[in-house]
C-alpha cells in the first residue's frame, strides 16, 4: 500500500465547508486509517467574507486563498471539495477540477441534476473520479447503495420525501391544523425554511435529486425539466383534515417508475395511505423508499440536509476517492446512460384523485358534476358533503375518483369549473397507493 | 479495462443458492455491462439431493459436482461464493478458497460472527477480498455503509430489529392478541419460523447479525458470545396489552452501544415507545438504526430475509469483488479491530423496567414491595393494579421504574420472589427510550 499523503483542496467555507474543514482536522487520523494514508487539506478556496467566520478563525490563514488561480496551483491536490452550491461558479471550478486531473466530490445537487452526464464525461476522459453522495438525503446513504449494493435489482419505483422544507411545513399543518403561510412562517424562524423559499415550496430542489437517484437507478439521463413539478402551496387546512378522515396523509413525493418502454418521473403533494411507512415520516427528516424485483421494499430513513450530516456524506466520499487513488483505481463514475427510455407525458400518467369543491346546495348539482366525470371516463370512488352554508346555499364536497388518467381529469376539472353549480374547485390532488 | 472473464464458483444450491445461480445466469448481460467484464458460473458445489431441484433441473448438468476437490480443482474461478449456511462444512470451505487465493463472498451470519476476524486475516494473507453484505440484513445495505458512508462518524448506537421470525410472532402477538406458542404456530404454518425456532426464538440469530454489525461500527472484535441474548417464548398476550396501554411497544432488539471505554450488546425484548420508527416496524421486516455523531439517526428498512433479497446483496458483493479484480485491487475487507474496549458487563447495564406480578390482595403488600425496591436504590415511576380475583384473593400488579441497574433490579427480583405476599413475578421486560 502506498504510505504517500493524499491532497485534499476545499471550495467554499459555507456552513457546510466549515463542518467539513473540522471534520478533516479534527479526525484526521481516524480517516488517514481508513485510507491507508493521511489525508492532508492543502488548500481552501474563500470568499472574502468567509474569512471572519469563527470556523476560519482557528485554521492556519496560509490554508486560504480567495484567488481561484492560486487554488488551482496548489502542489499535491488530488481531491478537490466543491461545497459552494448553485450552478455559478461552483460547476465551472468542478470542470477546471476534473480537466486539471483532479478527483471531484461535490454536495451539489443542482450542478450534478443539470450537469451530471457532462461532468462525469470529463471525469471518465481525465481518468479520474465524480463522487456526490452528499447532493441527495443529506448525510443518509443514497446514491452508494444504488451504485454498488442494489445493481442485481431491476428498479421499478422510487417514492422519496426528499425535501426537509416542505415536510416539516406539511408536518405542522397536519398536526396543528396551521395554514400554509403560518407553517411556512414557523419553518423560517426556526430556520429550516430559507428568507425566499421558492426552490423548496414548489418541489424543485425535490426534482434535482429525483433526478439524481432516477439517472442512477434507471441508468438513464433524467434532466430536472424532464419531471412534473407541483409544489405545496395551493395545500390547506382542510385538506389535511378531510385526508385524515378518509385514511390518508399528505405528503410531498418525489416519484420515479420505470417500465418497460418508459419512465415516469414527478413530484406533487399526495394522499398515501396513513398506515405507509412514508406517511409516519414526519419533521425534516427524509425517507427514500426503493422497489427493486429482487429486494423488494427498502427504506432509507435519515435527517436530508444539515452541516453535520452533509459532512459525513462528504468526507466518505473523501475517503472513498483516497483508497481509489491509494489501491491505483481510476475513474470511477457513477453510471453511464443506456439507449434513452422515453419519459412519460404527465398527461398519460395514471392515478386515483382527490378533489374538493364549493358547490351550489341545490337538487340535482351532483348529477351535474358526476355527468362531466362520467363523460370524460372518470368514475367516483365516492363523493361526501362536507359542510354547506345556508346564507350563500352552497355546499363543500369531497370526491375520490377511481384511477383515471391525468389528461382526463384536467379536462374534467375545466369543465366543472365552467358549470354554474361549482362555485370553486378548491383543489385536486392524486393519490398515490 | 481487462475484458477477460471472471470465473464464479458457487458452493450451495437451496433457496438461496438456487436464487443466486438464476440471477447469475438471467443477468449475465446486465451484470457484466456494470462489473466491465463477463461473470461467468464455472462450476456448482451441490449435494446429491440438490441435483432433483427444478432449478438444477434447468441448468447444464456438467455445472454440478458433489465432490470438494474437484470444485476447487475448476479451472479459471476467481470467486467462491458460499451459501450454504451454518459452520459446517461452510468454515472449512471458505478457509480452503482463501487459502487458494479465491475471494470469498458469502451469506453465513454464523461462521462471520464467530470467524470473521480469523477469516479476514487469512484474506489479508492471500490478497483478496472477504465480502458478506447478505449476513445481516438479507438484502438491505447494512455492511456496506459502515464500511464506506458511516466512515467519517463516531457510531454511538446500533437499535435493530433483525430477526424476521420473531418480528413476525411480536406483530401477532400485539395486533390479534395471541398467545406466544399460537403466534409461533402460524408463524411456522407460513414459513416463517422453521420447525426447531431456537435460534430464531432465543435471539441467537440476531445475536450473530449484531456481532457482526458492531464490530464493524466499533471497529473491535465483538463475539457471539460477549452478547447478553434473551429471547421472546416468555412474553404472553397480556404484557403486549399492558404495554399498549402504556404507550409502548414490544420489540426483540439488538442494542449495541460505544462509550469511552467500553461497549454494551445485548438482545432481549424491550419496551419502546410506541411513536418510534422501530415500533412501527412489522411482520418479516427488519429495520436498523444506527446513530452516529454527525449523521444523527439513520434507519434502514427491509426484509432481512428470503431468498430474492438474499440473492440481491450476495449478487451485488460478488460484482463488487468482479470490479475489485478488474481494477487490479487487492484483499479488501471490513474492519481491522483496534485495542479492544472492554465489554460492558450486563450486571452493570441500567434501563428502567416493566414487572408485572400477581400479588396478595391485602393491604400493606405494595409497601412490603416498595421496600424491596426501594432497599435495592430502585424508584418506582408507576405500579398500577390491573386485575384482582375475589376466589385466591390475588392482584395483578404492573410496576414501572426508573432506571436502575441490571444487578440491582435482578437481586431485587429475587428478594420479591421469596415474599410471602408475592405469589409469581410474570415477567420483568427493559425499556429502551
Amino acid at each position: 500500500m502506498d504510505k504517500k499523503s493524499i491532497g485534499v483542496g476545499l471550495m467554499g467555507l459555507g456552513v457546510i465547508g466549515g463542518q467539513v474543514a473540522k471534520v478533516l482536522l479534527e479526525r484526521a487520523e481516524m480517516l488517514a486509517e481508513r485510507v491507508g494514508s493521511p489525508l492532508v487539506l492543502r488548500r481552501i478556496k474563500v470568499l472574502e467574507q468567509d474569512l471572519t467566520r469563527s470556523q476560519a478563525m482557528v485554521m492556519e490563514h496560509q490554508l486560504f486563498t480567495t484567488d481561484e488561480d492560486e487554488f488551482f496551483a496548489t502542489p499535491g491536490m488530488d481531491i478537490v471539495i466543491e461545497v459552494i452550491g448553485g450552478e455559478k461558479p461552483a460547476l465551472s471550478y468542478q470542470k477546471r477540477a476534473l480537466s486539471a486531473g483532479k478527483h471531484v466530490v461535490t454536495a451539489n445537487k443542482e450542478v450534478i441534476a443539470k450537469y451530471g452526464l457532462e461532468l462525469m464525461a470529463l471525469a471518465r476522459q481525465n481518468n479520474v473520479s465524480l463522487h456526490y453522495e452528499a447532493a441527495a438525503g443529506g448525510g443518509t446513504p443514497l446514491i452508494a447503495p444504488f451504485q454498488r449494493d442494489l445493481v442485481a435489482n431491476k428498479i421499478n419505483g422510487i417514492y422519496a420525501i426528499i425535501n426537509g422544507t416542505t415536510n416539516y411545513i406539511l408536518t405542522s399543518m397536519s398536526r396543528e391544523g396551521m395554514d400554509f403561510a403560518s407553517a411556512l412562517s414557523q419553518a423560517q424562524k426556526m430556520g429550516y425554511a430559507e428568507a425566499d423559499p421558492k426552490n423548496d415550496i414548489e418541489g424543485i430542489d425535490a426534482a434535482y435529486k429525483l433526478a439524481i437517484l432516477a439517472s442512477l437507478a434507471f441508468q438513464s439521463q433524467i434532466r430536472p425539466d424532464d419531471i412534473y413539478c407541483e409544489g405545496i402551496s395551493k395545500l390547506s387546512s382542510r385538506d389535511f383534515r378531510y385526508a385524515k378522515e378518509l385514511g390518508f396523509a399528505i405528503k410531498l413525493l418525489a416519484i420515479a417508475k420505470q417500465y418497460d418502454a418508459s419512465i415516469e418521473v414527478r413530484v406533487h403533494p399526495v394522499f398515501i395511505p396513513q398506515d405507509y411507512f412514508l406517511a409516519k415520516v414526519d419533521g425534516v427528516y427524509n425517507a427514500v423508499l426503493v422497489e427493486g424485483d429482487l429486494i423488494g421494499k427498502v427504506t432509507f430513513i435519515g435527517k436530508g440536509a444539515g452541516a453535520l450530516p452533509t459532512s459525513s456524506a462528504v468526507v466518505a466520499d473523501v475517503v472513498s476517492t483516497a483508497r481509489e487513488i491509494v489501491s491505483g483505481v481510476g475513474c470511477v463514475v457513477a453510471w453511464e446512460p443506456k439507449a434513452g427510455k422515453k419519459i412519460k407525458p404527465m398527461s398519460e400518467i395514471e392515478t386515483r384523485f382527490y378533489i374538493r369543491m364549493n358547490i351550489a346546495d341545490s337538487a340535482g348539482v351532483l348529477a351535474q358534476i358526476a355527468r362531466v366525470l362520467g363523460d370524460n371516463d372518470i368514475s367516483i370512488a365516492s363523493a361526501i358533503q362536507k359542510e354547506s352554508d345556508e346564507l350563500s346555499q352552497t355546499a363543500e364536497i369531497v370526491i375520490m375518483t377511481h384511477p383515471a388518467r391525468e389528461k382526463a381529469v384536467q379536462q374534467a376539472l375545466g369543465e366543472l369549473e365552467r358549470l354554474d353549480v361549482v362555485k370553486e374547485i378548491n383543489n385536486s390532488i392524486r393519490v398515490e397507493e
